[in-house]
């Protein structure tokens, strides 16, 4: 299983592309979590998922968790690093979900900060919180610590892909090496 | 439970007094360390504690987590991310202690290095070593790695409140938010 | 134990030159790793190591642990960090040799970026890969992070030594303290 990871804004999907190609299966995440919600815990909207209580979300959490770990085959799991609230930095790979899974490589895609707000500028089609550069800054950095201790646990290497602006076929490049 | 953790001169103990009328209970690490100490190994001031052979210290520790796990009710816990001494930063949460607690929330108290300095030289009561900005700066940078190392670890949000110079109300209502 | 990990081109060995006349076995991962897959895998190059296939190099990877484990009275474990691959950072330390070693100090020697760029350009005894600035900072940044996360799963005090031109001797002395 290949876990790819990206800052909101650095291009993930757009690089994830790249992949579409391959004998790998993608997996999203918060799909596969919204789908085992509605079946086994009667959620009808995404929304919901957040506002479960907290020993709710801990069982479709683990739910999940045996979901990935049983699944056969190449998989590319597509999540968040981190994910920003007001409450803090939500770990995407907390340590009792990273321990059912057999992970080969670990990637976070991200880009310059000031290529990021650009991009967010230009974007239309979503609507995203207008993050300041700190804020922005203070995420990546954190997103780059999560990594290391996701890499520490599973022992599989932390590839760093920066999007630039104009390198997308580097970028991609970069993650089909992973696939090969 | 709720851990509050901040670099010194930061100003954690500032924040943390806007929770004093909340229905958490505080408690402190040292003063918990120091108390089992006393009345489980007879040690008789602070400073033995540094001093203890190190299996001894591990029994404190231990001791110190196995009271922290039996606690009913909302507590908060004030300590370190990670303390700089001569031989290194030791982390204030290692897995070990980590591992028994029941973790909601991780608090970091930081705020911009030049204000940090500025607010220990003006600070008379306490004799603080003097530390250059450069070590500071490692040591915050450390103490977010650190962060994401416990977040991962025990799957609670790490949240960052930077406490700047007039804007103490802010970052006392970011710790608020968690408490709700 | 001590383990002593450092960027390329830090001075790692000028540093643990100051320690070979203690009382502490020095014992290289790298080597350790090669007697051990020569004897029990047949493996005749280095080279071979990183060609093996992944289940032959995580039995390898678990003999050495069980080695080091093993080895009685004061050891100097001398290995990376992380080491920089096309494919990502590979964890020196993941957590499975990492929970069957007893680590009592983990060091880190590194040195500001540009000393290191000098001093790999004059060190022709050596062929290294050519590394710009901004990747050398991300394999510097990103060492840190896997130290946080080793001394959190350990318990064991992280140094940071930084080992810059004419300062030698301060960087060797702060290793020493850690022997006494």
């Amino acid at each position: 299983m290949i876990i790819v990871m990206g800052l909101p804004g650095a291009g993930k999907s757009t690089v994830l592309a790249a992949a579409s190609k391959s004998t790998y299966k993608m997996v999203n995440y918060g799909d596969l979590m919204f789908e085992i919600a509605s079946k086994e815990f009667g959620v009808k909207h995404r929304d919901e998922l957040r506002k479960l209580p907290p020993e709710t979300q801990k069982k479709v959490q683990s739910a999940v968790g045996m979901a990935l770990s049983e699944m056969k085959g190449k998989v590319i799991l597509d999540t968040h690093c981190s994910i920003s609230t007001p409450k803090g930095y939500l770990p995407g790979l907390p340590y009792s979900l990273l321990s059912s899974l057999k992970v080969d490589y670990l990637v976070l895609i991200t880009a310059p900060i000031d290529e990021i707000i650009g991009r967010r500028k230009s974007d239309t089609t979503r609507v995203r919180d207008a993050e300041s550069a700190d804020s922005l800054l203070e995420h990546d950095s954190m997103n780059r610590s999560f990594l290391a201790a996701y890499s520490c646990l599973t022992g599989a290497p932390a590839l760093i892909i920066s999007n630039r602006n104009g390198k997308l076929k580097e970028a991609q490049e970069a993650l089909l090496r992973l696939l090969e």
